[in-house]
């Protein structure tokens, strides 16, 4: 069995990655084609079975030496039922039975999970948290994604939507979420948000060094405030300040609500390195409490944008090693 | 076996619990005493241990149809090592080897957990939660103590202190807590706190129904101030309300990171019954989020003071069922 692998996918609105990732969590053939996710779900899905297919016979792998496929998509969805309920970023998608499709399109077996929560497998099992037992990963992108793995295992909870972390109620009575919520950790701290608030208080009259890009409509991103930050200005400093000051504030009630070994830090804002971490570090010492020492350790995410079918794979290489497949469909 | 029984211990600052628990979660016999926590570890301990059998002799059990001894105890506290680190009731214990010293008392093999996880699992053993898989208590007193079973499992985390969500911080650089952080859910919403506020406000010159305790300087709790709301005082019907607001952001936040199917209020707050979850709900249901309907039920505890014996006992239970007492010492 030392020549097996998993297939891991992951599903994303502009970007689909298919890789063949051994048990060591090692890729050996990856591919990463555009989406288009606006033709609905069944070419979508033909497209992502043909890829799977294609990167196999790429690392000319004999079919007989792949376990199954591991599927990261977004959700809400059923790990258990192997169904997509809805997406934000997959039109169309409406109670798609995905593991089932990919069966049937590749005669392998399938495996599906929250896109967040195998990206913080994928860290967990393979990056940043290999050397823990318990993990918590924050994707800060543009919104915030999470995934807990709990000895080893991803928290679900009974609804299969556990760890919807960017959806915690952090300012009472806050700022509106799309997601219908106020005071969302996510709009505080998302790397979306973050750059948007900048963007609006330049508009509003405040100045700052990115003013010509909002002058000119050049849209930016974290890079671009965190370019700003080192470079000394007001405004981005006090809003990237802000931000790390509600991730310190979600490290705490991590830290009480699941008390892990350590909490990752994943996403486009996580590129910061230091300049994130130090500063949510920060705050998360004059935040915290001080009657027992259960601090977890903050720590920057390696795997990048790997993370997801890495840990797809692994997610498919535990379900292997468990024997917990999904019941196989009659074709 | 059907006429086996565990003893459950709810280890507390003012009134110790010893109960002889069948394996459906019946109370056989059972007693109440004074710990007398004064007197340091030792005495209690043995007081413990002498109450344990004393319970068992007057309920008329053989020793050997006694599986073993539950035991909740103040935290923080090791459950996998048995030992209490401290406790902010129990004068001087540091570092008490419980379990070990319960066993070589009684020649019982004992295991014990945080008393909010005990009751907790009791309810869900045996009370509010004894037809669901995933539940979370809160247990509204003096603090607000809480308990996370997932799949029939408490949750404990890497350093065994998880699920401690009174210490939630709801309101960012709000009131101070005893813990040390800002803000805290049990500042804003524990039946101790609640009462607290109010006399707090009547002192600074609000008026309320209540005026007249706080001036002869008789203390009163959640149970006066719920009597001041069923009687339409606007003082406490303000912080009753506030404290089931938060309380609502707190079962908001329980369902992101938890999604069980059910949220337990107990303590004494709890007692309010329709008071409290009418008004939590109704908060709960203009807070929550719309993208997927995930949410939890919220009921009202129904073991009273007996779920952290219950509890006890139940863990003792599977422990006993699944082999995993403690390794006993060499006495």
């Amino acid at each position: 069995m030392t020549d097996s692998y998993a297939v891991g996918v992951d599903l994303g609105g502009t970007t689909v990655r298919v890789a063949l990732v051994d048990r060591t969590g090692r890729i050996h053939h990856e591919a990463a084609y555009d989406s288009h996710v606006e033709r609905g779900p069944e070419p979508v899905i033909d497209d992502m079975a043909r890829w799977v297919g294609e990167v196999i016979a790429a690392a000319g792998v004999p079919r007989e030496r792949i376990v199954g496929i591991g599927i990261g998509s977004p959700g809400p969805l059923s790990p258990s039922r192997g169904i997509v309920h809805k997406a934000a970023n997959l039109p169309d998608w409406i109670n798609v039975p995905l593991t089932r499709a990919m069966h049937q399109r590749t005669g392998l077996r399938s495996i599906m999970d929250n896109d967040a929560n195998l990206a913080a497998y994928g860290e967990f099992w393979a990056g940043a948290g290999r050397d823990v037992d318990n993990m918590v990963m924050l994707t800060l992108g543009t919104g915030i994604g999470a995934g807990v793995v709990i000895r080893g295992e991803l928290l679900h909870g009974h609804f299969e939507n556990a760890g919807e972390l960017g959806h915690w109620i952090v300012v009472p009575n806050g700022r509106r979420c799309s997601c219908g919520q106020r005071g969302c950790l996510e709009v505080y701290a998302s790397a979306g948000n973050v750059a948007r608030r900048v963007a609006e208080s330049i508009r509003d009259g405040e100045p700052s060094i990115l003013s010509g890009l909002v002058q000119k409509g050049v849209p930016f991103g974290a890079r671009e405030v965190v370019q700003a930050v080192q470079d000394g200005d007001p405004l981005a400093s006090r809003l990237w300040d802000e931000a790390c000051y509600y991730l310190a504030i979600a490290c705490v009630n991590i830290q009480h609500a699941y008390n892990p070994t350590r909490i990752v830090m994943a996403g486009g804002m996580s590129k910061a390195g230091d300049v994130l971490t130090q500063l949510v570090q920060k705050h998360f010492e004059l935040l915290a409490w001080n009657l027992y020492d259960d601090y977890p350790e903050i720590r920057i995410a390696v795997l990048g944008d790997d993370a997801g079918v890495i840990g797809a794979a692994g997610w498919a290489w535990k379900a292997e090693q468990e024997g917990r497949w999904a019941a196989e469909p009659a074709c």
